[in-house]
């Protein structure tokens, strides 16, 4: 115990910074081992690992493709002789980098950066954390890992279809049964709207209305886009193009009959993706109601839900503009980002065997062992038969020690004995219910 | 080409920030490659995932035990009501959070915040970015990766033996060769500098000149010696003591001799963890000028080389007393951080396959093909045999395309010709020898 040095420093609050979280052993291994089965079947698929440092400067974060997302960013303050605190007038002359909101915009300017050494198309998985200073809440941080899976460079609806088919099996490699997939088209969404006849300048706002039809009635719906000041008429159409809706071939009739066209490419596309898709056993179906938040989507859409769990696991679409306002030539583009968090937490919940792999044993020796060489002999046999082998000292108290190596998910225990391979006693089930690692 | 957008954005720099770097796949893949490799090892010897946040509240980050690199954090402005820029005086006030500069620092917090629902002892691996406000340097950056492993609660030696083994055991399997470890204890240096008659207070300015006995001559560390202002007989003791050095039995002889004791439990300790590395076939020798730049080293301190790299490539020691500052009670701790950006360097410049896993190959086929699920279908049939398989939209020029396909990396390519199986023709070797993904 050294007092002194306790004195100099007093105590500190041992806690992570708000609204972020320490991971405890169980949890890190299960997300390292859903990034790689992640990452293994998007390798299979032909797709690569990309990966860009977290901070940005702040003009590359500040460009409007963040939309809301922006007004959160971790803002990083200037150093050395660049920071004036003197003549500093606002928050812009004190910064200049930001901790990055997401893996988008990162990507874009990325393949502004590299795109000469890179793969054309490029097809690109990334993994890791991102940083939002949200208003803390129940199971969401401000610190969390997104993983998208993008490829630039291919207009053709061929993109879609690949990441379609490489993410259901990626989401079904994890253990997540039961997937299906929606899928909208931007371009439908604005011939939706022109012909119901809202006014351009406010399609945003019908949209976002628009993205609440699983969850609201159709007077509350009708009622939010009164409120919104959309004129009545145009939302008579729209409630009438959605309730009368049939699948595929009602979406057609109305296309045609809204004449709304001159964009038959998105009805082609779609078609095309939702056949391919289906016939490798994945269901798929339209939904014109879907929306997805971020404005800088032009093309198809879509989202994954697997039946077990209310809301979607992954979720993109195509945005052929973003590159273009950096690099100066447009590259078409379409991703997916995968719910990273959200699966961990769905594993977590069902007890998901993935972070375990080796079976784990504890071999507990005797500290005052004089030579420790038939010590680590034993524990070399044993890990070359497979197991995981953690060295311990034997306690004072062994039966508190067993105890306490169960709830820690050891599944077994070797008391070294002075033989080359000393016996594995396996604990029963039920003296690893109340795993401590499992509560984070 | 979306003129009006672009008019609305200016063209930006798409660089990363000055001293970050974008990571480009084949490099990327090597770093995922040699960070599992690193925790399968580990993993095997009982070690455990623990992962913290980027971010830790500044008051953490600057309690002295970072030494110089707290001078390098990159500080977080404070956010909403919490800024107050009109009055406040000093950077200090601005702050709130800063970007972690190493993973001991967060390890202690950690272990203080979770150890009720940690095992005892915890065996910790940890791999993730830190970043430091560095003047920028070639071969270094301001984000790089850190790999650290670390024993908590274990006084013993054993910890030490445990590490170094499991160290050197995941160095080899990364293709690292002649590995020996050089190892010293804090307790013999602080002997060694009361023997001589140094100022107890100036300990580390003896050290930090000691630390350079591999790279300056006698007569250079007695100059920076006397001119750092250390008294002429105590310089003399020390360079009579390291001169007259015969390894392990001199080094026992003049402590014996010195009778600076009172701390025989360092030399038998040393003893132990060198004969017990031996016995394992693994070369380990005292080296005692060996110093370790951090201040909070209690203990045995150590450091790997492989023979045909100059600088080690991983170091740690024994810091028994930090966790303690931050706990309330003191917690024995040992560990090893291992050179990860040195060794992907490394790994780099002898083009190890370490981050190639299946062979990659690209299926070329038609756009306009009208039916994909004959192309869907063989590519699942090549990714069953176990490879990687990219779809790839057929080029104008074919020529070029198979170039260019062949200078990313691929090994082979398929052309789909309507079959189930489509033969696969592989590259010539010659033909991949420019990859632009190794420039990076």
């Amino acid at each position: 115990m050294s007092e002194p040095a306790r004195k100099k420093h007093p105590k500190l609050s041992p806690e992570p910074p708000r609204g972020m979280r320490d991971i405890l052993p169980d949890e890190a291994e299960l997300r390292d081992a859903t990034a790689q089965t992640i990452l293994a079947v998007y390798r299979r698929h032909g797709f690569r690992r990309v990966e860009t440092p977290a901070l940005e400067s702040i003009q590359v974060l500040t460009r409007g493709e963040g939309g809301e997302n922006e007004k959160l960013i971790y803002k990083v303050l200037k150093r050395g002789e660049k920071l004036d605190l003197e003549h500093a007038m606002s928050e812009a002359d004190l910064v200049d980098l930001g901790l990055r909101f997401d893996l988008t915009v990162p990507l874009a300017r990325y393949y502004a950066n590299n795109h000469a050494r890179l793969p054309k198309p490029l097809k690109a998985v990334q993994i890791g954390p991102v940083w939002r200073a949200e208003r803390p809440q129940k199971g969401r941080y401000r610190q969390f890992t997104q993983c998208d899976i993008d490829i630039l460079g291919i207009k053709s609806d061929v993109a879609e279809i690949e990441l379609i088919l490489a993410t259901t099996e990626a989401l079904a490699a994890l253990g997540l049964e039961d997937l299906t997939v929606r899928i909208n088209d931007r371009r439908l969404l604005n011939a939706m709207a022109r012909w119901c006849g809202f006014d351009p300048d406010r399609y945003d706002s019908v949209f976002i209305t628009l993205d609440k039809w699983d969850r609201l009635d159709r007077a509350a719906i009708v009622d939010e886009l009164g409120r919104a000041g959309h004129p009545a008429p145009a939302i008579d159409r729209m409630m009438q193009l959605f309730t009368d809706f049939g699948g595929l071939p009602g979406v057609k009739r109305q296309w045609d009959s809204a004449k709304a066209a001159g964009d038959d490419d998105a009805f082609d596309a779609l078609k095309r993706i939702i056949e391919a898709v289906r016939a490798e056993g994945v269901g798929i179906a339209l939904d014109p109601t879907l929306v997805r938040g971020m404005s800088y989507y032009t093309g198809p859409i879509f989202e994954i839900k697997s039946s077990r769990f209310p809301s979607s696991i992954a979720g993109g679409g195509r945005y052929d503009e973003m590159i273009g306002k950096i690099l100066g030539r447009d590259v078409p583009a379409t991703g997916f980002s995968i719910g990273f968090e959200r699966i961990v937490s769905i594993l977590t919940e069902r007890a998901s065997g993935l972070g375990r792999r080796e079976k784990r044993i504890a071999m507990v020796f005797e500290e005052t062992t004089p030579d420790l060489r038939p010590v680590l002999e034993a524990a070399r046999q044993l890990r070359a038969e497979g197991l995981s082998v953690s060295l311990e000292i034997r306690a004072t108290n062994r039966g508190r020690q067993r105890e306490a190596l169960a709830a820690h998910g050891f599944e077994g225990v070797a008391d070294f004995d002075g033989t080359e391979r000393p016996e594995v006693r396996w604990f029963a089930n039920r003296e690893r219910q109340a795993e401590p690692g499992d509560e984070g």
